[in-house]
């Protein structure tokens, strides 16, 4: 049973706070610690409540349960920060469903009931980890809930790269980049770039290029398992950057190499009992509803 | 170790014989039994040989190791009937290499010495069970390698259905059909369609619709646990096809259930020990070499 | 000034009859003489109004201006026949928005009083014209205002043909079909086919295949002026169909040859004097709206 | 009857030199006076051949044809520092044939026969001119013989803006940026964004999103002599540029409108009298040939 709440907001989103005061007076009634997140509640009037503010690495390591009020944008970056802590997560979207703020304000209060009643879903999904490494030395090590994106920095040409998969060569592209994708992030930056909807649960990577020269390049799908390496071209003088979930970004060179692979930890998403991750898909999508 | 090999080739194919020839020679001279498929060498001299030739059922009582001649066409029509039988298959191209016949007959006899020197890569891949019902009756069941497609038939208006994976929802849709792969049919007509190529060995199903009217209407990756049911439009007056590999097809009326799961056995490809399949998807589909 | 209405409707639509009772009012009362189409409107009480029904052919002798009552399909059935007779037509949607029938039925009765006070846009839109020809023979002719497809019927292979622009060979393929589009019918099945939407008065043609086996064939822009040629494979032994806006088709056999070109006249869409075709597109393809 | 030749090569290109060598004894026996490009040709030894060296602004003024030596690349720069010189140009390409520099080094002798003889095909290519303006003030000015690119710089962000067409509102989008292309260009950057291949006389402009957010968001084509206005989201934060031909770029901030029209010259192609542009889309797409 969560005791202990951890409240994250939109960054500087004062409209989260009608939301987040109904949160905390109802964990209140029910006798629960609430403590808000520093980095992302910082001027929230805590006083009038009586509740806590930490810094996020102590706040981690003292509550048993994660509320994201926002979008999905802060929802991936509280999962990149969670992802050590074994932390369930649950995301209340302000005022536009998002794939993983999936619980509108207006029924959280029934949902939660549901949580504290222990009569919910909890899903596990991967994450990836990358590092870049030059000449063996790492320089830059990142976790991405959605993808890890190599993209062409404001060059107008494109970039060339050659792609291995668990040390198998797979192919050499010229083309804008390579989004390397979570199910999660597949209904994300992947889809804009023509790749699959892969089910959340699966163990699975996607490689997906953008605007690849090469018109038979298309969107691949490996294990989970799988270490992928990115190697730029030696003789290629454009730079790129490696971007994770369009927020964490590192200027790539040209002998750095990139290797993604799954994190050995994964994100436990909390969603209200009759939560259907298809009905999701069809509300995000505008998808055709039952005949 | 093998002993008793079965031999299939393109059906009415003169073409194979010459290649025959050298396999038949090449295994007696092995002092293995060597037996060719009544219904795709009906008429080769096999007196010559003073070698049997049965009907494929009955060869596939007998036989411990099969070989293709042919293309992939040929491959997937021996594929479906050996799917019972747990006999290892290796496929000979004629003229082009193949998805699934990759070995050249100019290096096969080197192949075939890797094989019965125990010393070879042995796959396992994954088909499909198609079972299509009506009030609960099965009117049709059959085993796809590469896909179990519907397709409107020569009407000119899209057809309607609704699609469920694992008795979930999914999506309605007015499109020219759907197309529910396997890895190893990711390469074939879904590619085409605009589906992802999907890793060989992984435990995945495709669902990519053609030609969808909806166009947030994308490929779907789901688990290959799943079961996908294809339900049509109770009021649609056109009619469809169910089609597997391109090479079975059955008439699909209005009120048919079309439910979709992976086979419970595999196929077991064989390959020479250095094959790479991502050296044969680069060779397919002119990706860029190593820069 | 128009004089001489011609309503045609959604075949046995009766949905369509409130708005047909509306519009016969709206006319009779400016003195005008209203007609109505036989094929599509063969039981509508005309005795109450004192109004006649005539043949089409017939209809289209008399009238000067032509009203559609129904969806898209209805549209392009009048079109084709009323290609020859230089008589504008406007169409009227039930229940949906349509690419063609443009104008609610709420706002039905404004639109007429700018009409009739020459107050409105009108608009020259293409159409093709197909011809089938074996041996120099001229099998089949047909008109079409969106599209003239080749596709397969319903045998489960792809078929092969050659596609010449004015003689000049642009490429052989092997796919489910080819859509010879216009501009008006970029919109339509071109559209899940793959292909751009143009801008609907430009004078081109667009060639978009159907799931090409190939994956650099891509949809290809022509001159409206260009005669198009396709050529079935000789030893093809699938056969296929051709179809034109998805009601009116032909079987196809593999020595016919097919010829597609813009047919010389227009059709002159009516629109409200501040309809704007981009705001359609908007609004039918869910775009974004000014930031 | 062309008399004053001047030769471009590709920037510090000493593999062009044996052609250049070739060219130069070529039109000296045929007593045609020859020039050289300073920008692109600056060291070759000119004095082996008693030729002169101009500045292009200079070289421009004297010769009555133009013969670029080297890629695709090369002549997109030659082509846009030409325009306002009705000075026909043909292209040789270096080593892979290219869609502008069409003619082999091999047959490029024989090609220049015909030429000198008058007996060749000139063929006229649209190029767009960009304008970037803020408060009214022009800030940039271009040409662009392909296209040109508003693209987000850097940042892991899409950009947001809206397009409009001749003053009417086509939509805003989210996505990485938008490629505005001439027929030439569509067999560049545009197809790697899925843009249609277009016929290189037709009088039009292609509009090609890349990587929009919104799926029905497709490839528009519309009248070469419309105007296009790009205008970025007011408050949108993130920068980005305006790229034309890949070569040319401009820093794009949040209040700049950038308006691309047709200009108003054309490029002269000239190319030998049995040139086929279908022949090579055919070799550069790798698509199917005669049956």
């Amino acid at each position: 049973m969560f005791s202990k709440i951890g409240i994250f907001a939109k960054y500087n989103g004062i409209q989260s706070w009608e939301v987040i005061d109904k949160l905390i007076l109802y964990f209140q009634e029910k006798d629960k610690r609430v403590l808000l997140d520093q980095r992302s509640c910082s001027d929230f009037p805590i006083d009038r409540y009586g509740i806590e503010r930490q810094e996020r690495s102590e706040l981690l390591e003292t509550i048993d349960f994660a509320i994201v009020v926002g979008g999905d944008g802060t929802f991936l970056d509280v999962a990149r920060s969670i992802v050590n802590y074994n932390i369930p997560i649950l995301g209340i979207n302000l005022g536009r469903l998002g794939f993983l703020t999936d619980v509108s304000p207006d029924t959280m209060l029934d949902t939660l009931d549901e949580v504290l009643a222990d009569d919910y879903q909890c899903e596990e999904r991967t994450l990836l980890k990358v590092v870049i490494k030059k000449d063996g030395e790492t320089l830059f090590e990142e976790v991405a809930f959605n993808d890890v994106v190599l993209h062409k920095n404001d060059s107008p040409r494109m970039i060339e790269f050659e792609t291995f998969v668990d040390n198998r060569f797979l192919n050499s592209q010229r083309s804008d980049g390579l989004i390397v994708s979570t199910p999660t992030g597949s209904t994300a930056y992947s889809l804009s770039a023509g790749g699959p909807i892969v089910d959340a649960g699966l163990n699975v990577i996607s490689l997906v290029s953008i605007n690849p020269h090469t018109m038979s390049n298309r969107p691949v799908v490996v294990s989970g398992d799988s270490e992928v390496l990115i190697r730029p071209h030696a003789n290629c003088c454009s730079v790129a950057s490696i971007i994770c979930d369009g927020q964490r970004s590192f200027q790539f060179m040209a002998h750095y190499e990139t290797i993604v692979t799954r994190h050995p930890n994964f994100i436990k998403m909390v969603h209200p009992k009759n939560h259907d991750h298809y009905e999701l898909l069809r509300a995000k999508l505008n998808w055709g509803q039952k005949l």
